[in-house]
């Protein structure tokens, strides 16, 4: 639970700003190096930064695909040699950021949120978000993810593929293609939840008890990081638009504005599922009222019967001395006890057929729209 | 329900922009064409891409009516032949876009949501809604919907009418015609949701059950589907108004702001109802409150008459030994068990008028702010 | 009810923009025509449209008072003669605009909402809506309104006056008191809302039943009403005061932003009484709680005081064979019945002592902040 | 309750626009005069309006001060003296007018709301909101309040003494330090809102009543009242700020921000104080709802417990004929008695030891999340 | 409580701007003064406001340092000699200042809130808020804060450590530090909040009680003060990043960038707090009604089964005179008592087994939907 709503920093407060610290735990992180003159694409491995950094000098589009964060010396060295800035570095390293685009002039820098369905666990509510940190730069583009394992794995087949059009444009298309994978492995995690909320909806109405409200704040929970994922997405995409970059050529124009639908998408199903799982909250409640006045009833209609029964009983249960006329003649009659039970039947008849025209034995009434219903159960 | 809250896309998450899967099941598609020269209107069903092509080729108004996205190939054809951007034409077949205008410089790109109701069950909360594409270029319209089946047909019928001025306009009155007649089946729709809204209303003050939840919240759903449709139109339309567009000509200008009126129109129509379901809860759980009420309320009655006349009865039945003369006296007067009865009468009748008072039995009550009112039922 | 909520549209859905269908039940239209020249003043009820317009064309300042929609024709032939566009005529005639105001270069278009107090049943929530459509051209006014009867005789009455200024400024200046006296007519309607809500208010902290929620959520509904009529005229007079027009001279400038702060300040009254009557649910509903509570309250007290007693008396009822001396040896005690009495009333005394230290009994109690208050009856 | 929500009109709906009606209840109004020439101070009460102007025309730093808006005929002359636009002197007399600025050309005229404590009671919610009209004009400012009685005796105080900077500079800083004296009116009126607050906040979680859910609601209406006068008048400063007026001065500029930081302040406390008062109705539900809980479990353990008790005597209480040697055998048990106390007893115990579990004793009892805890009371 | 919501002004309403009171209360304020000449850093205590302006006058990059504001006179001279505008002043020692910035042309003055942790007690809701006055010259930085203890401590640190960047740039860079150390600060603060809320969480689904209702209130407040610290810092900082100023070189751009963002992520992290704790209201609430539900079974069960039983039980308690052979026959059958066992027995079974069936026992139920689940308990 408190993956997703607490985000713990590893620098302390106060640190200098550029400063972070890499987390300890985890897979040591992998670089791979895919670079294509156009027509070739090759997909390498390389040892360090240095190495890294001269595929990228070497021309053509190189895509730097990091996948781990636990190396700062590495995160620092190839920053220093892409030229970036330290508080981008430091961005990068700092997971927990919020989406944003930041404009550093020959590079641009873009933070993104990632969903990814858990390996074992594919169930609503069980995905996994990490920060994924873009740079686009003149010919290439660098991608750090938190932990490897992405939804990046299309883009790289589309790559490997000798005749696709991802090999023939620049780094702005590729950088275009990585985040459109991103926006679209959101459709798959909002899918899961949409589904989770249809069960909700079933059971909410026809059987909802602690349990289900659990759930459906679960979803809710779900919602809201989502959310957070998704909505400053949307500003950020808004702005690429509105202003562009040099380095994002008008080929890309058409791409970007199709991602950008598709985070508008997002952003609707999340706010009709917000809404959705909001009034099932509602249904919840009246369910229960229902069901508190449902036993009230059967309470209510028990002891309206037998509390004048038990009563009657025990006035025939009295000692009054009967030598007296007065004192309790009935139970000198001969038919006196036939009588009592004539009585009390007579009672709980009466009762009954009142209960039966209020609506509260479950059989049809008549409601006062002249229309006849079922009564709730 | 899954059909409205739920729209599953066809293409996996991470293929390429511009990717599409048309859907296998549904009536293969009808391509028509009605094509205008200002005086004669003639419809063909053209054999393929190609003939459609042709007769946009020969001149006038040339309205292209694609019912059905079953047909990938013909799709990807028609685009290529008539300068679709790939996109475009993924937008087209991955139905359940946002309603949307793009720009592609000589053609504008609208994507709307249409509303038809169910052939059978023309109730409320039946209706189906699809996409619309629509294109406009130079001369040409083309519209392509997702099932044959529409609310297009008193266009199609204004055309075949000689007289009529929009056989004398060009293809953008023409396309402000057909969005028109798209935001127009919006209202039939709203005034079956209203209808609906209003028997509810009547319902749940009356004789709410857990049925009319059910249908307030059904109600509230539609909306929802509703209001994503009309929502994003209103951007669409003052985006249009606002920026005009080279083939939009000033004729089609007031029309366009009629159009934009009518959507304004649905928006505060869907709001309306939107606070309208929403306060139908509020009554419901106030309803439910008010007669677990009543069940406690006739409850508490009965239980205060007969639980202390049951313990005077339990008095009178006890087996103190009368000998001793002090003992249980009132067993031996002569009038003991009419004196039990009086006083027991007497007590019921007291707490009969205390609750009478009280304003539990449904009669005429004092309130406090001095007028007579009924009492609650 | 489905008047103020559901307006259904004449025209079926899909005509051509532009169409209308005129309503058929209602009194026959009234076309009213006063004409100044600055000097004197000249009421007249021409024959037709002709010698409508043939007033107009006489120079000074026209006002075409047409009270009804019912008459097609006449509409048709005024529109062309003062040079309407069809769509503005329709919007005449098709009645459940939303307010806007229209700029057709040599005409301004206004459609705005007037209600007005039904002669009979002048309380809350009678009153009758309509649409009123201003057309304001170079020299004269022309006002439609849906049926006779309105809140512009005041405006009569001061044409009427020699001496009042009304009689010597323009057309724009005479389309600004029409307004000007529309918007006057939301005070007294909301006055009257007001006031209702005064009385509900009383009643709902007093007495409330569900009369009472039913009567605040008419006057929700009402609100509902006030607002979509005032929302859009707030933007309607913001446009114009921000934009201008060319018929509009700057001396009108005043009153028109005094109009506007009308409108402004009814928007306001609107958001209060919104919010007022939002909050009386919260307190009816804790109304109802707590009247449960009390109920119950005096159920338990009741149940609490004679179930141990009505046990005790049923232990003395049984028939254990008393001839064991361990058999039920109270019953042979000289002060057996004495004694259960007394502990009987003991019992029923602690117990009641219990209940006032916990407050249920109505009486005073001191609260936990240690002052005394009070208890909820 | 009528002041603060519904405002009723003099001016009758439809009545010309610069019309205005007078009240005729009040003490007479009282024009004070207060003119500095940069050396001293001169203290006056003009007989009438012409010796007030004559006042403005000798120079200096003039402040017309009425306080009363009874004698129209005053009115009417000063605005014609001092050049007012008859729509702003309407406004004057019309109170209840809705904060605002308004750019007359050589006048500014602002609209802003004064709150006072009403002499005799100064608890929260008993506090006077008047109009005050202010019209800054070259040299000269005039203020007009509905009733003497205000909060701008510090403003006449610092005008007195020799020393003040307020003596020395222009009529646009006296407006400035007018309106910021009326500004700096609403702290103390919400402060004893936020004393109020603070009480009601112990007593809704300690000892809530209906009493104190009236209050909270009281202080909401209060708070309703607040922020009409508060936020349209920061829109006001905002644009006065924003476009400057060539009356104000840029010495006054900082002044100016002053105040409307204050405005902002005002605003964030009432926001605030609304969410605050809105939370304590949760909290009031939620407390009924613990004590009808409460209610409900002592009835319940107490029936629980007596009522199989209550049967056990009622069993032994029969009458089967004891001699058939199957019909109660245990009425001859010599211990047959003391049998039932010990079983009775046994069950009492069992009951009690089982609601003891389920803590609804009030004992301590173990949560599932294995802390120890204080059950609810 | 009274700390967070009001904040009581120490001015009396209608002071002249730019008067202030400082507090009498609190340890007397400590000036210190941090100098760099961009190679060695010099701290130290000036006697007065004007040894500290000399060390200012000195050139370099001067931080004063003062830490409490109960020293008017201090104030008045520092800012007589800064050149400090006299409104500033007041602001600084009027504390509780809402959040801003202000442009007096070669000072830049921003008012921040600074939360820091109480020493004693770190746990949530215990933090200390405080206002810090930051003013930015040509060379300097003043800092003012309420009382001494602050999180600025990384910063002194950095600025003694030789290597530091911090000792190379100019105020600007300072400025930007002190700012971003303080809005670090908020991290620990909500993150304390977080934790509590997720303790709350567990407690409010397993074992809610009032105290726990009470702990949520007492998060929402604190969120509350959090928001009115943090929404109007966003503002101002995207005022500063919009708008630029000459006292801020571009090199400090990307870390006022930088801190903004931090400014949004805390923004972001409070809403959806509020959020949480807002949906743990209605789980409160919706459990409260589960356990009133749960009671209410119980005493239902119960009662079902007994209350009839003790009917029978007092039928045959009945003193009718058994010698008339139609009274109470049973009474003298041989297995009269058995039988009355035997019926008794199975009503009760019956009775149980219908409310298994309800689910009412706890037990497993079938649920409409058909899948076995877990009844509440």
């Amino acid at each position: 639970m408190s993956r997703s709503i607490i985000h713990r920093r590893r620098t302390p407060a106060g640190a200098a700003p550029g400063a972070f610290v890499t987390p300890s735990e985890g897979p040591p992180p992998v670089l791979r190096v895919v670079r294509s003159d156009g027509e070739s694409v090759v997909e390498e491995t390389p040892a360090g930064a240095r190495e890294a950094f001269d595929l990228v000098a070497a021309g053509g589009v190189t895509w730097l695909d990091l996948q781990g964060i636990g190396d700062g010396a590495l995160l620092a060295e190839l920053g220093g040699l892409l030229g970036l800035h330290r508080l981008a570095v430091a961005d990068v390293a700092n997971a927990g950021q919020r989406p944003k685009v930041e404009d550093y002039g020959d590079v641009l820098f873009v933070v993104i949120r990632m969903v990814t369905a858990d390996g074992a666990d594919r169930s609503a509510g069980h995905d996994r978000w990490e920060q994924v940190s873009l740079f686009l730069g003149r010919g290439w583009v660098l991608t750090v993810q938190e932990a490897p394992g992405d939804c990046l794995d299309p883009v790289r087949r589309r790559l490997r593929e000798p005749s696709r059009s991802i090999r023939r444009e620049g780094a702005d298309y590729l950088a275009c293609m990585l985040l459109d994978a991103i926006v679209d492995g959101y459709f798959p995690h909002l899918e899961r939840i949409g589904e989770r909320l249809e069960e909700l909806e079933v059971e909410v109405v026809e059987a909802p008890d602690e349990t289900t409200l659990a759930e459906v704040y679960r979803m809710r929970r779900e919602l809201m990081t989502s959310r957070r994922a998704a909505w400053p997405l949307r500003e950020t995409y808004s702005q690429l638009l509105r202003d562009g970059h040099p380095l994002l050529t008008s080929t890309t124009q058409p791409y970007l504005r199709d991602t950008a639908d598709h985070v508008f998408q997002v952003v609707d199903v999340i706010e009709t599922y917000r809404e959705l799982a909001a009034s099932f909250v509602d249904v919840y409640l009246s369910s229960l009222a229902n069901r508190t006045n449902e036993v009230m009833r059967v309470l209510t209609v028990l002891a309206s019967i037998f509390v004048p029964l038990t009563f009657l009983a025990g006035v025939y249960g009295m000692n009054f001395d009967t030598r007296a006329p007065l004192n309790m003649p009935e139970l000198r009659w001969e038919y006196g006890y036939l009588a009592f039970w004539g009585i009390g039947l007579a009672l709980a008849a009466t009762m009954l057929l009142a209960f039966r025209r209020l609506g509260w034995l479950g059989g049809p009434r008549r409601s006062r729209s002249g229309k006849r219903r079922e009564a709730p159960r």
